[in-house]
């Protein structure tokens, strides 16, 4: 290669010029709907792993929606490590949720997998979540972040915090609208627990990115009877919000049912988390 | 070996007959001194990572009794990776270590490494601290239970939480006076923190287990900034104490400097730890 | 969820139906041109990491044509961590890739990254490569399989065994014609190397799976100087081939540069790796 | 501690003064009775995990013997994970290995785990092992670099690479007459085998020590039918030696029998590694 010009000279720049927090720089504020991740109020998303046929998604959306939660999660496309196994409802899953939110009002944040459903999602969603399995898939992250909607970008289950800030500067750099990053567990030696959830994470990357920061204590746990003692954890370690799975009937969830909450255990520790919040001068 | 007897045949009882919760049990008390783990109060211990000669452990020692530390820790036998490091006062720290008792009144926890020290180190300690590196250390783990003196027991940054159990098993079945678990961060590929403190471990073992259970944030963050914010996670996960590094100079501390709090962050951590205590219908 | 149908039944059978080993059954061929993969020769495929502007792949695929690589490897569409880092060359890059072919005659394996990039990459490869990024990408995968090319499909940097095979299942459950699996190296603790790599999983999968199975040197250490002796060990582990980055000028490469062997150096590791194969009956 | 003198200044030193490779200098020999570890000929080690009671461990050593063992392995005292299992014959284990060495005139290496009993075990063997979970365990470090007895140092399973050489370097401060290293598997995420082999840090620590590097396939696999194609892969690694389990009847093992080969299977595995170590111009 002597002597011939390079075509793209290394960039000598700040890797982290978009996702860098400055000093004395607050967090960023990222609106869906009427919803405000990072500010004073921690956020609660709730909902099922995946929006099943029928009418569960709604009763669990007006159940969490009592409880507290002001934002529905629920997959309408899902990753599964098997190809045998539900592979979700697809578009007819973007229709009970937005069904969910005309009756709920919550808005909704749902995966998205693949870039040629962008635009499938982005009309029925308020907010693109871009899942563990997808953190370094470039071209989705390039083609969510210009879709106008901001993003709950996952945490790779083995991404380092620099990688997955990476990935998140790849959405900044191509414009989108707002991130919003969320820790859900590593994957480490320890097997007791399906990940092991890392709130160094969140502590750490307080002070190194504007971002605001959640946590998904649902899967870091695999076991619901984990999730209200991390949940505290999470809001207590100073989280932005928590992402929480929730089913009115956890034994027959088509997926994740073991690391679902019902809606009493849900408002238990909704209630243990506001109580947290307020001995730190936040509010849930 | 066909034909032949076993020497000693498999064991075909229950692997945690001492270590397991059963059903309605709660959590054994330890006491060390005047200190109760396990019961309603959040134990605070506190003190520099190294004993170091001089008056420094003195000072500290008053320091973290009048934030609300009610134990004191210290090492005087270091084990350090490598043999070029500082290897503890040995004798001359224990001494310190009582001469900080008598004029402060916290009992002392500091650990001890070597089989042929247990004799010396109970002569001034209160209670033994059986290291990350110790964990399976099972000579070690003998000698210290038949010493009379409850056992602060650290998680190996490699060891599953299984093993932990374990080698508490061979602490009761040799007859401590008592155990209390102490979780301080595992190894993970994540290598922006030290270590990746673990408190799906805490969630979980709550369960399994009838030991009271306290976490190190100081080990596991590495770095002093995340001391603060790790310390309250681990009060609102459900945890029996805490372990600090509080150091009143800690840029000129021999060991873990980075990591050792001041004592006005320290009381400022102990003052948000207790908000969330009593949050959770505990004290601190 | 109680009376209603599921819509998909969970499926009971056998979740590694296609990729499965059944007694005495042989190591499927995979053929890639006049390459096979699975039969007695051990394959190597070689190239540079990234295809560069101007003459340097083809003076590669020369040097590595002459030391005996049969298929050239060079990625047109490169994943990576930062966006300011060199994407690939595109389309640009799988010309030259079609050039390097046309003078040769080693057949090309390159990584596709974008469902919509599909038959764009068909169009010019013999063989795609599914990144370890991208191991996961399950419309990804769908949308392989049914273009008509063999996949060498590389493990995650942390995928397991099984999540691996499961990946496979999907290609084979959508009618791929042939898959390889590469072993590259997993995320462990270590960081003395780049990766571990894990020969294990090449012992193991051989009872396993029926899939040919090959080794990247390269990626698991990240440095040239470890790859001629990790080379020979996945050639005694039993590996159906290699895959080696090679770089006529490594220190000018666009990526990977620290990895690269020169010409010379993969002149010498192939004759090593020749001489295991044949001491255990191979050839190479 | 402003003011006060540092009792022990920080060692400004090379950290790995000892362990150090330096230019051109070649692998140190360690002789054990009359076998040479880091010689042009590769050392077989074999043996059981645990000596019985019986004759079972004349039977093994007779079988290795002829099957081209140059030593003799097995473990009178045993580390086990439960206290309720087989914790090795201790002293009577001790004689019975010092019988086998009369009767096959094989050296001997065997595990010491507790620093009171290293005078002991050194009147016995020819060579301590410092096991996996006792790397770490600095006052046995010093107590068996002392006893005049080389020393196989293993690997802990989550110890780093420096952290292992820090471990040989208080051997090597201490006066230790040598030291080979043995890689035994390292702990990581994947569960379908027991450990991952790291045959990366045989040939990274290649150029970074000049001790004898030796590999423990069986314990990284804990699977029989894991173990010739390991050994095949870490003699063409390079290492100077394996150290294999061998039990006449595995089934019957009081510990590690799905790990043990059979005498036959051990034949087979030398021969095949005898084979790849002349492609290479070694011996074994």
């Amino acid at each position: 290669m002597k002597g011939e010009p390079r075509l793209q000279p290394p960039d000598h720049g700040d890797r982290y010029r978009h996702t860098r927090r400055h000093a004395d720089q607050s967090t960023t504020r990222v609106k869906v709907g009427n919803v405000v991740f990072g500010g004073e109020r921690v956020v609660v998303a709730a909902g099922p792993c995946s929006v099943e046929p029928g009418g569960s998604l709604l009763r669990i959306a007006q159940a969490v929606a009592e409880s507290g939660a002001t934002l529905l999660r629920g997959g309408a496309f899902k990753p599964r490590t098997s190809p045998y196994d539900f592979q979700g409802l697809g578009p007819e899953g973007l229709q009970l949720l937005a069904a969910a939110r005309a009756e709920t009002g919550l808005p909704i944040v749902t995966e998205v997998l693949d870039p040629r459903d962008v635009d499938l999602v982005a009309r029925h969603a308020d907010m693109f979540q871009v899942g563990s399995r997808s953190v370094q898939n470039y071209p989705l992250l390039r083609e969510v972040a210009a879709a106008g909607l901001p993003v709950l970008l996952k945490r790779g289950m083995m991404t380092t915090v620099d990688e997955w800030l990476s990935s998140a500067e790849y959405l900044l750099d191509a414009g989108v609208v707002g991130v919003v990053l969320c820790e859900r567990g590593i994957r480490t030696f320890e097997t007791s627990t399906r990940n092991t959830l890392d709130l160094n994470s969140v502590a750490y990357l307080r002070t190194r990115t504007h971002l605001p920061l959640i946590v998904d204590p649902s899967h870091a746990a695999g076991d619901a009877s984990l999730v209200p003692a991390l949940s505290r954890a999470a809001v207590a370690v100073g989280a932005d919000g928590l992402l929480v799975e929730v089913h009115t009937d956890p034994t027959q969830a088509y997926s994740d049912g073991d690391q679902s909450l019902t809606p009493q255990d849900f408002t238990r520790t909704v209630a243990a988390c506001r109580a947290i919040a307020r001995a730190l001068n936040r509010d849930l």
